[in-house]
Order: C-alpha cells, then sequence, then structure tokens
C-alpha cells in the first residue's frame, strides 16, 4: 500500500518536473497561456503515451487518468506566472527532471515487459518513456530535441530501463531492482551534469559547420 | 438518416477545409505536387489518426474510409492550380476552418467517450482531433504550430468537446449538445479572429525575445 | 524457405541503408553518439513502427525483433567512425535507399492487406511505411522532410504500394506481384535521381519566394 503510493508520488513528481520543462519552454517562445499548457502536458506526458501506444494499452494511462492532466496544468500555471523565479531555480528544476528521467524509464520498462516485450524492446521502450516527452516539447517548438545533445540524458534513460529488464532476466525482486536502476539513473544524470560529461561527436566535420551547432 | 447524412457533410466539409489549410502551406514552402498532396492529407487527417491509434480503434477511420482521402485530393489539388485564388478567399476558408474545427472537436470527444475514456481524457482527444491535423501540417513544414498561438483556436476547439463531454455527464440528449458545442467553437472561434482576441503571453520577458514570435 | 530468407536480408538490407541515412543526418547536426544511434534506429524503423501502431499490429515488429536494432546500430557506429568514407558512397548509398524503399513499402502494403485495410488505406500504409523513416529523420534534426521534395521519392514508394494492391485484388499470385512493385520502384527511384526528374511546384510564386527552398 504504501509502495503504491511512493510509486503515484514518484510518477507525479516526474510528471510535474517534465510539465515546468514544457512549460518555461513555450514561455521562451512567446506561446499564449493556453499554448503553454499545452507544452507542459505533452513534455509531461508524450513518452508514456508513445509507449502506451506502442504496445497496445490504450486508452493511455495518462489520458485515463485526470491527475495527470491535473498536475501539468498546475506546473504550467505555475511557469506561466512565475517565470522568472523558476528559471533561477535551474538546480532544483534538474534534480527533479532526473528524478522524472529516471523514474519513467524503470516504470516504462516494467510496463513494456508486463506486455510481453523482448528484452531490446522493454530497454528501448524504458528510454522511450524517459525522452519522449523532452522530444515532443522540442519538436513543437521547432528544434531540435536536447535530449539528443545533453550530457548523457537518453543514456541515463537507457541505464535505468536495462537495470529492469536484467533484473527481470535474471529473477531479481522487481522493486528493489527498479529503485536502484532510477537511482543509477539519477546519480549518472547528475554527475554528468555537473562535470560536463559528454559523449563524443563526430570528429572531422566539426569546424566546417559550426551552424549546427 | 437524414442525421447521418449531415454528420457526413460536416465531416467531409472539415476534411476539406483543413485539407485546403494543409496544402496552402505546403505550396507556400515549395512542395512538389506530391508533398502538397501528403501535406493536404495530413493536415486533414493527422487529428482524427491519432485519436483513433490512442484509444485503440484501429484502423483509424481516415485511412479505412476511402472518402476522406478522395476528399483530401481534390483540395490538393485545387489549392495547388487555383492557389492564388484561394489566397484571396481568406475569409470563407477561416469559416470553413471553424467549421471543421468545431466539428472534428465533437465528434472526436464523443467517438473517446464511445471507447470509455473519463471525462479529462474525452476532452483532451477531442481538442486533438480538432487540432491535431494542424500541428502535423505545421511540424511537417518544420515550425512551431501555429495552432498554439493563434487567436483561441485550441480553447475554441476544448470549448466544443468540453460541450459533450459534460452534456453526456448530465444525460442530455446527444445530438443538440454535439451541435450546440460546435456552434459555441465556431462562434468563439470567428469573433476571436475580427475582434483579434488573445490569451494573455508570459509579460517580463516580451521586449528581451522578439526573435521567438 | 528460401523466400523467407531472402525477404528477411531484404527487410534488413533496407533497414541498414535506411540507419545509414538518419546516423549521417546526425552526424552532418553534431549530435553525440548517443544522438546518431538514436537517429539511425529512427529512420530504419519509424515507418514500420507508425505502420504497426496505426494498424493495431502491437508491439510493432521493429521492437519485438532484436536484429532492427542490432542492424540499426551497427549502421549508425559506422556511419559514425566512418563518415567521410560513407559521405563519398553517394551513388551506392542510394541504391540502397531505393532498395529499402521499394521493400518497405511492398511489405507494408502487403502487412495492410493481411490486416484488412481496404486498398486505399493499404496503398496509404505502403507508402508511409516507405517513407515514415525518412520523415522521422528529418522532424528530429528539425527540417522539412525531404521525403516530400526529393526526386519523385514518395511517388516511388506509392508506385510499389498499388502495384501489391492491385495485384491482391486481382488475384495475382503475391510474391512476384511484391517482387515487380519493389523493382519498379527502385526503377523509377534510380532513373528519377540520375536524370533530375521532378513533379511540378506550383509555379507563380517561385520567384517570390527563395527562402523556402
Amino acid at each position: 500500500m504504501s509502495a503504491a503510493i511512493l510509486v503515484l508520488l514518484l510518477d507525479l513528481t516526474g510528471t510535474f518536473a517534465f510539465a515546468i520543462s514544457g512549460a518555461t519552454a513555450g514561455v521562451r517562445k512567446r506561446l499564449d497561456l493556453f499554448g503553454v499548457l499545452v507544452l507542459a502536458f505533452a513534455a509531461a506526458t508524450a513518452g508514456g503515451i508513445a509507449r502506451d501506444a506502442l504496445i497496445g494499452a490504450t486508452p493511455p494511462a495518462a489520458l485515463a487518468d485526470w491527475r495527470y492532466l491535473a498536475v501539468s496544468i498546475v506546473a504550467g500555471l505555475a511557469a506561466f506566472y512565475f517565470f522568472e523565479q523558476i528559471e533561477r531555480l535551474r538546480h532544483p528544476v534538474q534534480l527533479f527532471d532526473a528524478i522524472g528521467l529516471g523514474f519513467f524509464a524503470v516504470s516504462g520498462a516494467g510496463k513494456a515487459l508486463a506486455y510481453d516485450l523482448g528484452p531490446s524492446g522493454a530497454v528501448l521502450l524504458g528510454m522511450l518513456s524517459g525522452i519522449g516527452g523532452g522530444i515532443a516539447r522540442d519538436l513543437l517548438v521547432a528544434e531540435v530535441p536536447s535530449v539528443l545533445r545533453r550530457e548523457l540524458y537518453a543514456v541515463a534513460a537507457l541505464l535505468a530501463a536495462a537495470c529492469v529488464v536484467a533484473g527481470d532476466a535474471l529473477g531479481w525482486p522487481a522493486a528493489p531492482t527498479a529503485l536502484a536502476g532510477a537511482l543509477a539513473c539519477i546519480g549518472l544524470r547528475m554527475l554528468a551534469v555537473h562535470r560536463g560529461w559528454q559523449l563524443p561527436v563526430a570528429g572531422p566535420r566539426a569546424p566546417k559547420d559550426p551552424s549546427g551547432e
């Protein structure tokens, strides 16, 4: 019972963090209040909605459960009316975002396994659950998704999902494995942010195409 | 019988109006004839296709019924060969577009309820049915979706969907409720266009980021 | 048996060719190694995944079968570490790409028919299977999809899908019809590339909007 409440709290925390990131992107692009709310909801739920559509779990949980919408609206209103204060909270927001990433990746991989996906499919869908919201957010404001560029962002989601899938294959207990995967994701992501870790970029063309940055 | 014919006529009218908007966007971006037809079809059907994929109503009606394709092709050819004339018909096109928006939002919310979505999910899917085509159109030409910025566009779709869901919850008769919702949407949208109504944009950053407009 | 192996080989060849095109686009946009791999996988599988989601064939084959992921990763690593060499192989890559296009369109149309889509829906889904990967690739790097502009690209996919659907309606044997459709697509596409065939672009605005190119 308390585990279910913990899971729900973590899930809604991640939803809130991702909704904040979507709403602030909308404010920066000068969308109106409603556009900001749409972006908040899209960033918070697109990963889970895509996962559910792909595994056939229709209707997606984020549409069937009103709490995801409610949390997204609260986060969107907060970002709209307190934009400057939130911009100053960059570090806490990044921590929330990493928590959301880890938890979404873990729960996405677990749901994919429950729908009989194989290991590689479950890892991919776990990663998609984590990074899909950020991709939808950036596509809607016509930018190259930053989750494909930022410090070990998608890699951290992959790590969390891979922990869950490996634990499932090896018969480890589900809850501690999921927690370990989420913590590994959060730790890797926060370390990468603070130390500026990056994956390599293909070298030879670097001086020729600065506009691609 | 005559109600079904009316519904079909309204649905195909909306499809035609949305296909015109997609095709003219393609002509403006200098796509070739086939690209223009793809954009016409995407703008006309993406909202309904996304809704059907999300509620599990596969295959989507817009793919299973050839009439949506036929109407989209006719509209696309018209926009391709009579682009300048259609550009001059801005006001009738906006009216058609508002009619399509209202009817798609109403029918989308109704279909979502028929597939056992809850109230908040049905409102969201009704709105998505209305604005999804415009979002697909703008993403395909690499622009920020104008439906997230234009005068009360998504809000009008939300109003229509909310009418249907409220009527369903309160046990009102379906057909008049749907008609009232669609008319409210069309009226709100046309008023917003003619009077320039806008939702607020977050204020403090306005002078700093004009490029975001 | 040997037919099944041939189909698998062609399918994985197309996957490899499309993954190369996605990965090179990612390298050009200065994505890091992981972003390049995501783009390789998206370009190789998005068409088939969208088709499967729309016909209700969940989970999509490209997620359930690890070989698509493995081939995409190999292609992505090759493009990342041997980018300049691959850039010089433009002509072989275009041939592979045309083979992938033809085979994906043929197999996509066949799968749609097997899921009881009608003729127009099956043609559309066959075309989408062929061009969907290229659309996803270009959307992820925030560009107008080149498959909507390139020499008879989508048209060639449409031709292949239409062959399969026509053959099904007329009772022709499936395997030779599919082969003929794929060959017609490959031939048309390669002819269009080498002779610079283009569909018309709407004329009057050409001098006014060169930036749209």
